[in-house]
């Protein structure tokens, strides 16, 4: 059961994200963060890398396609988050796949205290060194306790872990919560875990620190809309899926949110 | 009242539009000029920029995702259009928001003659240095007088500027027109001021230097769009929104824009 | 006709694609790779491109949105698909506007094997050195004999030529075929040829170096994705067209191809 209503207050207050992101999502993301509700600034220029959180309400890191000025960028603008005590959420896309990406989010990670790390079951099981057979940016597949997994994350990186799947699971470390709302359209867009964890940062930038509820209701509210986009939709039809969800997004209210949420708490 | 017709030019002559854009917007611009009947380059590498401006009938500098490269892309692209007398339109997206997007429009404003620039009320009020509380690349609030606003900045620039909001606010520092036309629904995509912007540059590239009255007409047509493409939608229905605008720019037509065209003239 | 059933065995096997592509197309291009059965990666890292080769089943290399960066990442790609022997496809996005464009490709014709060069025929007339009036990226116009154009690039650089356009010619230096099916709504959308160049990829992917005939049914296949989306389409929803295409290339089977298709065998 979901008693929070994070998303009233993210409408009301139209919080101010600032998203280092990748080249494929930067549009999609921008769109779901307006059509949400809040307001999306999308740089990765490292000159204004220490400014921008001052005026931000939360920062969001996305190492989609990385290169090394962004990697600069990342550092610079997680340290002046973590400065100004805005929340601040890593998604590490495909972190497994190469050296490159191993190596910043290894950086990343020790030099930036995060407030959540959202990813893929197959991105997740790379964080908590647990056997997993990952596929490039997608999720791959392998038989890791993903609520180990959530639950080692919060832990070594004192931070809220969200795995997105067919069922998300979510744990600060101690609790965890599951949540089987979604679609399975969701895999077959690009962006749909990137714009997961761009509202991650929305509903964060309004949790005023109860990190663990503020997402829950955040990757339950992602889940519903795209239920809610793929109900006059076939399991093909993707090009209307990637539009209804924008819509839905900006639709979605907290009744609608607590009436259909189906949450396994633990 | 409307009585230019630069939109059925703009068809027929079909400009090659070269475009200095950000990383966010760079898919809907294209598909918006292409849309209207403009074809669209989108480039920043610095080895190309002195050439393009030899083959393209404009220029469209947008700072969104601003970076160093860039900047100096933009720098050399400018004085290469000015040398070859072709129109350059500056979006200066949330300038107000760093020291570095405030330095680079500095420069180029110091550099490059523009014939247009086109901004929301508080990137514009940043411009002409009058009192506005902008946030990030959003509109922001404040109680500037636009009209004001919009001569002192084709004043001190020597340019058409395009105050694009619920009233859109034209002057080239003697005219004045404020186009009624449009939707709540803009704001509510990204990217349709930076598309506003391109649209600009591809009626300009048509004017024969005529700025005003062709950036009154570009302005109106693209409000129009916009009106029409909200038609039969709710005000949310934000997703599909951005696709019904691309079809509506599309189809428009010189009689249809003359006719719902909403102008009060100073 | 065609004898071919490459799609299904691109469904089955789900390759993973690496893109080097530019910022305009890098979303539709993933979203086209994920609807039609292949897995995107959308990277130009220096730092990564030795090794997702050895991860990827084809490297697809797109010039659209240049950088001197960008040019080394696809050097040591490119070598390292080669060394991996896994299909490398060019896009020479408007190659003849700029001197950047033309030695780029230059140099990578030079040290990279290309398995297949998909350009529109103003692109390939470039490469073929043949007489014809570009525009910018767009096709232009001229009098080339596009079969010649395609034999001559396909026998020059020792792959197989994908010109598209009304009608697609496709040569592998001997055999030639001409693919009836399309849409005029192809040129109105930005990315439709670099999404049919990364569908080469994809069918190459699984073409166990039948590359003719998988390239064949590659932009058959496409074609007719395109014209099943603009079937209840007016010629100018362009918008709408975007998002249809995605859904076809969803739905699109072996059999519906096979039936539709419209080749002329030389």
């Amino acid at each position: 059961m979901l008693k929070t209503d994070y998303l009233s207050q993210l409408r009301q207050r139209n919080p101010l994200i600032h998203n280092i992101t990748n080249i494929v999502v930067a549009n999609y993301v921008a769109n779901g963060l307006l059509a949400l509700g809040a307001s999306p600034i999308m740089s990765s220029a490292v000159e204004e890398m220490d400014e921008l959180p001052a005026i931000c309400q939360a920062l969001v890191i996305n190492i989609g396609t990385l290169t090394a000025e962004q990697v600069k960028a990342m550092l610079i603008a997680g340290k002046a988050a973590n400065r100004h005590g805005i929340p601040v959420v890593l998604d590490p896309v495909g972190v497994g796949a190469t050296c490159f990406r191993q190596q910043t989010v290894a950086q990343l990670l020790q030099e930036i205290q995060f407030s959540a790390i959202r990813g893929n079951a197959g991105e997740m099981a790379y964080l908590a060194n647990v056997n997993w057979q990952t596929k490039g940016v997608d999720v791959g597949q392998g038989d890791a306790d993903l609520d180990h997994v959530a639950k080692k994350i919060a832990q070594q990186y004192r931070c809220t872990a969200v795995i997105s799947g067919a069922i998300d699971v979510i744990s600060d470390g101690k609790q965890l919560a599951h949540i089987q709302n979604g679609t399975p359209l969701f895999p077959h867009i690009t962006g749909s875990g990137c714009l997961l964890s761009a509202v991650c940062g929305a509903f964060l930038a309004v949790a005023q620190q109860h990190d663990f509820p503020a997402l829950v209701e955040a990757a339950t509210a992602y889940a519903i809309a795209g239920e809610l986009a793929a109900k006059n939709l076939q399991p093909q039809q993707v090009g209307q899926f990637y539009t209804a969800l924008l819509d839905k997004l900006a639709t979605l209210d907290s009744t609608q949110v607590q009436q259909l949420a189906r949450i396994d708490d633990d």
